[in-house]
């Protein structure tokens, strides 16, 4: 079951690749992309011959960029040898253009070309677009007609852009974002960033459903009473303001995390581990997810948002945005016909954890004395303490037959290999150079996701916003 | 799920009890009966009004009895107050005679009518036989024709009678105890000790499989691949010689212990948790083990012996005696067709460990891409460490879509209340005064057991004995 199975890491590794950033200086690109390529550099797990370009706005000396870029990543003291980190900036090189500009394209092009030339080879090309949503269309508009995008011919030098959420902002601006992109790549060709998928505890809800034959003849309506998937923040929007205004729970969280998670639970075994056999499966679950009608929607979704959140920096005195919402959504397939999926997050909450609970239903009295008991709870905690747990019953110890609850526990952190396990977005740059889509949500999911979260924003203008105090257990 | 709903402790401790344990003053009184029973006064589950009269062949002052018994029951400093010692020792009386002497079981009615006119009620009267089976006719014999069995009216004093393994030595002994035994008393009057039984973590399988939906499904041939149980010794015989010399391990552990909990493994869900339907339920399984035939023996039974055996005290020079068996047994129902019941026990092995391992089948790799995984592996722990736990398989972190077995945990030891659990003589005693036969082998699984037990012992003669060195980890 291993995807890398005659794909060495020297297919790639031997292939030289360049690494255009667009947006170097900003946050993101400081904070979570070059730690993710110096973490990659070394574990010698980039391309022997590799370099990344770095495109901003500014103007820099040599030094000036190299100081700052080394400040952005925040280094912390030991965590990578001296060394490593000189000859990882000594890769990175800088071109100074506005995002808008035809000739910065060309220059850009032109340095390409020139490293190309320096190793005698057409080189793979990457693209990262670290900027806000908003400049995605020059930029890619750009890349396509300056003929960047373009691989050298049919065998060498690919390219491929990595693209961030959010992917549009509802149903219409996703297919416009989605026909854009279409036209200009083909679907291999981009790389969309829910950086979710990557995280190893939610992997790991695909290795284990598929790989322990015991749970997979129950996971059907039969046995399963309901899911809940949630995913609580202690925090309120922090600095967040003026952009969390334009996006609200439901489209930060529920449109691509929380669904890509439904996804996991509820999907069918794939045919193989393959890219495409994984994202077709969970694809059809998107697909089926059941649209929340205008009927329903006081019975299906609760919205809220946390007392304060109106006095918070950049957001508007009398907002209507939710920092909470729990929906309860349905998968239209057999397997699942009847299972309600509790879908929840929430800012300002009592603490801060992500975890996907399965309630299996319990037994019926109706064949045992007395009550009967509670069902089994399979849990998957994706944060913290990443791990799985089951809720069983054991006989309560001594006289009688009573039963009582008892949990049968597994952590990662009792795994050696889990702590040094590659973050999400090394995981992911990784996956970008060899070309592994699984973890990359493909304009399929997208569509499908901002279908059903679609059918929530259009119906639930009339829903109560309920205010609840900040560190509540409960809207 | 609890037998004792309307069943209160009230309606026994109300109600005068005498205990009769004949061969007070040998092992099994000392080591297990009354410390049993001492434990259960220190807890206040005996009756208010309780007389334990003790029957032996030799003679003795109050005084000497008093200091013989208080010595056998070896009480560890603290382990009692000393209040309840002494008040507990008050309670005994000593009644000397012959087993096989008619006038001193006419003593013995006086004595117990003398009790019930000093309570001035019709007890309840319980008969233990702490003697070598070979005592058994003749005790029950007297008990009987000197109407000591007979309660007082159809309402007021039962009789039971507690006696212990073996119950006979082949089918045909065992045949011819039980019609005598069914000659003096009904079935509810006999309580068969089988002390496995008893044991809290055998006892929880039944609550385990029932209690928790999830595994219902899947506990049947389908899913289930093979059985294990085994029950294995570090110890030699030690000073046993004489009497293993007559049993051996197959009659010693494998017709009651290994059955048994085969039986609880295997059986159908009961109709409640009543002593009735649960015996129905274990009967039905061991009725339907299929008997090894002469063709199959040799390739369904291992049988050994400890290199040194032969030298032990009281072991004859060319014994043939087996010290270790391994039955590969198969149970004839619709849901256990094809799936090996791996039996075996032994002693002078590597360590000593009792569990029973629920072997899942395997993911056929016909699925999913390389080699497919291991099955997953249940564990109920009886010796040491009694606890649960799964096998299962996660995703072995970092790049890849590798999976790596690990383990899903549950010991009782983290339950407060195990520690304070009733040992399996003090359960059976407390159960045996309450009338409850869960834990007590009946009749019919007595005959089931010896008939499966027989088909081997009638067709191994001409199978080798394997001799092991002692410690050995297989045979």
């Amino acid at each position: 079951m291993d995807p890398y199975a005659g794909k060495t890491v020297e297919t790639f590794v031997n292939y030289p690749t360049i690494f255009v950033i667009f947006g170097i200086t900003g946050d993101l690109a400081g904070r979570k992309l070059l730690p993710a390529l110096l973490a990659l550099f070394s574990k010698k797990l980039l391309p022997n011959r590799f370099a990344i370009v770095g495109f901003s706005r500014r103007t820099f000396s040599r030094e000036e960029f190299r100081d700052l870029i080394r400040g952005n990543m925040k280094i912390r003291p030991g965590q990578f040898k001296e060394e490593d980190v000189k000859h990882f900036l000594d890769h990175i090189s800088y071109e100074q253009g506005n995002f808008d500009s035809v000739p910065a394209y060309s220059r850009l092009a032109e340095t390409l070309r020139l490293i190309d030339e320096r190793w005698g080879q057409c080189s793979n090309k990457l693209f990262h677009l670290s900027v806000p949503p908003n400049l995605y269309y020059g930029i890619l508009s750009n890349l396509s007609s300056s003929k960047l995008t373009q691989p050298c011919d049919d065998h060498t030098g690919w390219t491929r852009v990595l693209i961030e959420k959010p992917f549009g902002n509802d149903i219409t601006t996703a297919r416009s974002i989605d026909k854009f992109l279409g036209k200009l790549f083909k679907e291999e060709q981009i790389f969309r960033i829910d950086h979710y998928l990557a995280k190893e505890a939610l992997q790991n809800i695909v290795a284990f459903r598929f790989q322990n034959p015991i749970f997979e003849p129950i996971w059907q309506n039969t046995y399963i009473d309901r899911v809940h998937i949630k995913l609580m923040e202690k925090d309120g929007i922090e600095a967040r303001g003026s952009s969390y205004e334009l996006v609200g729970a439901l489209k930060d969280m529920g449109q691509n995390h929380i669904l890509q998670a439904l996804a996991l639970v509820a999907m069918n075994e794939p045919r193989s581990v393959k890219a495409d056999d994984i994202r077709r499966e969970r694809v059809k679950v998107l697909k089926a997810l059941k649209p929340i009608s205008k009927r329903d929607i006081s019975q299906s979704v609760v919205r809220g948002q946390y007392s304060g959140y109106l006095t918070e920096p950049g957001v508007s005195a009398h907002s209507l945005t939710e920092t909470y919402f729990r929906v309860k959504a349905f998968v239209n397939t057999s397997r699942w016909k009847g299972v309600p999926f509790y879908l929840e997050s929430g800012k300002g909450l009592a603490e801060s954890k992500t975890e996907i609970d399965i309630y299996f239903r319990g037994k019926s009295s109706a064949k045992s004395e007395g009550t009967g008991s509670a069902g089994n709870i399979l849990t998957f905690r994706i944060l913290p303490d990443e791990g799985i747990k089951i809720k069983f019953f054991v006989k309560t110890p001594g006289y009688g037959f009573k039963t009582e609850p008892r949990t049968l526990k597994f952590k990662y952190s009792d795994v050696p290999a889990f702590n040094s396990v590659p973050n999400d977005y090394e995981r992911l740059i990784h996956d970008a150079f060899i070309g592994d889509q699984t973890l990359f949500a493909s304009t399929e999911e997208i569509m499908a996701s901002w279908e059903f979260v679609t059918s929530i924003l259009n119906n639930w203008k009339d829903l109560p916003l309920n205010v609840y105090e900040k560190g509540a257990k409960e809207v």
